[in-house]
């Protein structure tokens, strides 16, 4: 598996349900759906490079000022813009985590240094991370951890970011599945924040996604970004979704009952989950069973390739009931038919 | 006017009629509409990083190889991805032309000079280029150039790309126009070529481009873009797009009519006509022109904000035949209205 290989390989994979990415299992807003349809001739024209529209009605949503929020080609194209204006020289990031922040400091050659979450902790960031805050220019923090799915203490991060204040180190915080989590914090006005609409309103496809920061961050980004980053369809949708209120409510309420019977269902055949706070769950078992699965045409996501797990680790999405069922009773036979 | 603001600002004008941006009139093909609305629900799922349907149809129109292709959110990623991948530390653009060069060179810290076209050569670019070919690492040429709608002449190509090859300067040719050119000619082979779906299947607001260049170029760029930088939705309408090609002769075909139509009225009004080879047509006028027809919401585009004009010269889309009609009229009216 290549290094920055991701879930959700629908492509070369024959798949018939895929548990491998994150994505809202209710699938696009009926309303997303109509706006895109009902706006299909404008894609004649560019799309706004101010994405007006959208960017007031996040900042109606979220109750932030319109200056602190800039729209990218999905979360990833803000972590590079970031990265990019910032260039930062020496960088900390946490493994396992999501890939593109290596990816993107990669891309301006920047020095990286890892910090290992351990096994023993549960994956769990630890007071210990805030000894390693010298010597750095910047850190990402994906908070709930992609893949483990830990949210860290509301606490340790208040001393991470006065941390941070203090020896002149910017931090990215990225809240893109925060929004799954029954009572998650934000951490917007005291680091620059990152989220994006794929997760939440199921709209992977689309590429949307959004920087909260001061404003000085926000123009610097913009001004290394291409002019229209962001599409037509995309603001459409955008603004469509962000009016869907009770589709979030309902998808939140449903996913959480859902994750805790995938939770307990994995239990009882003695695998070990670990944080798994968002939409998706993390679990150590034996390697191959992502073998077995795609046997089935169920694709889950091996964390064979992320840097600090091995092919022990699995990370599913939470998805409808009947399709959890499915892949209990895919994983049962394929330990019992490890166990022969 | 902003030094990076584009035509095709729809949003904070009063428009009935946008001349501002080069997009083909017909609007976005029927097949590519359909193959939209028929994939929505897909736009849940992540989309293929690799690009591989998209890339074998273009392989099939274009003739050359999967390898060589690298499909881009517009062109302008692209040209970012390749200037973030060679970091040139001196470029050499010409002005006027296009924008987004000089917006990414910048965000590289890049030291730029800049070779000027003149009036008096009708602003062709000339032999004299050739001696500016040292001491620089990366060029982009404009083919047919935005705005001013000039061909470089094929021998003067030659001899440039030659004389790069010998300097090892990296020649970066934008043929996005040059589809609708009826007797044109690529490069590609012995340049990065970019094109785009924007201005020929006026996809503006959908963003898909893509870059032609060797299995090394095309390898590195796309390692310092994020994984998903290309909509399924902008695959899915490129797939469509390329299998179109009745659409594209019925264009080309028609446009080419009506910007000589375009060019000729003008001439009767006694504006000095440049170059204008491709679908929109580049003029000399009197200032505030523009102005007199935002009135009547007809949007034009002020060269005033390009590096090397000012505010007498205009840029316009050869659009439907009645709404070029109107144009003239109005244009006839604004003169006359200056003339009292």
């Amino acid at each position: 598996m290549k290094r920055f290989e991701h879930g959700g390989d629908i492509y070369r994979n024959n798949v018939r349900i895929d548990f491998s990415a994150n994505i809202n299992p209710f699938g696009i807003p009926e309303g997303v759906k109509k706006a895109i349809i009902n706006d299909i001739d404008k894609l004649a024209y560019y799309p706004d490079t101010e994405c007006v529209r959208l960017r007031r009605a996040i900042s109606e949503k979220e109750n932030i000022p319109v200056e602190n929020i800039l729209i990218g080609n999905g979360a990833a194209d803000l972590i590079f813009a970031v990265v990019r204006v910032l260039r930062p020289e020496r960088a900390l990031l946490i493994s396992p985590t999501f890939s593109e922040y290596e990816k993107a400091l990669e891309s301006v050659s920047c020095d990286i240094k890892y910090f290992t979450l351990k096994e023993e902790n549960g994956f769990a960031l630890t007071d210990d991370y805030l000894n390693h805050l010298t010597d750095t220019d910047m850190i990402f923090i994906c908070n709930p951890n992609n893949p483990t799915g830990n949210i860290v203490d509301k606490n340790l991060m208040d001393k991470i970011l006065s941390r941070c204040r203090q020896n002149n180190i910017t931090a990215v915080v990225d809240e893109c599945f925060m929004d799954f989590v029954p009572h998650g914090y934000s951490v917007r006005g005291d680091a620059v924040v990152i989220k994006a609409f794929t997760k939440l309103y199921a709209m992977a496809g689309i590429r949307l996604g959004y920087m909260i920061g001061d404003t000085k961050i926000i123009k610097d980004s913009k001004s290394v970004m291409q002019s229209w980053s962001v599409s037509s369809l995309a603001q459409v949708a955008g603004v469509a979704a962000v009016c869907d209120t009770e589709y979030v409510e309902k998808s939140v309420e449903y996913i959480n009952h859902e994750r805790e019977f995938l939770i307990a269902e994995l239990k009882k055949m003695n695998f070990i989950v670990y944080g798994s706070q968002a939409n998706f769950v993390f679990f150590k078992g034996d390697t191959n069973i992502h073998k077995e699965l795609l046997k089935k045409a169920i694709l889950v996501r091996s964390c064979e390739n992320f840097r600090g797990l091995d092919g022990q680790f699995y990370r599913i999405a939470v998805k409808l009931h009947e399709e959890n069922v499915q892949l209990i009773e895919a994983l049962r036979e394929a330990v019992q038919w490890q166990k022969r």
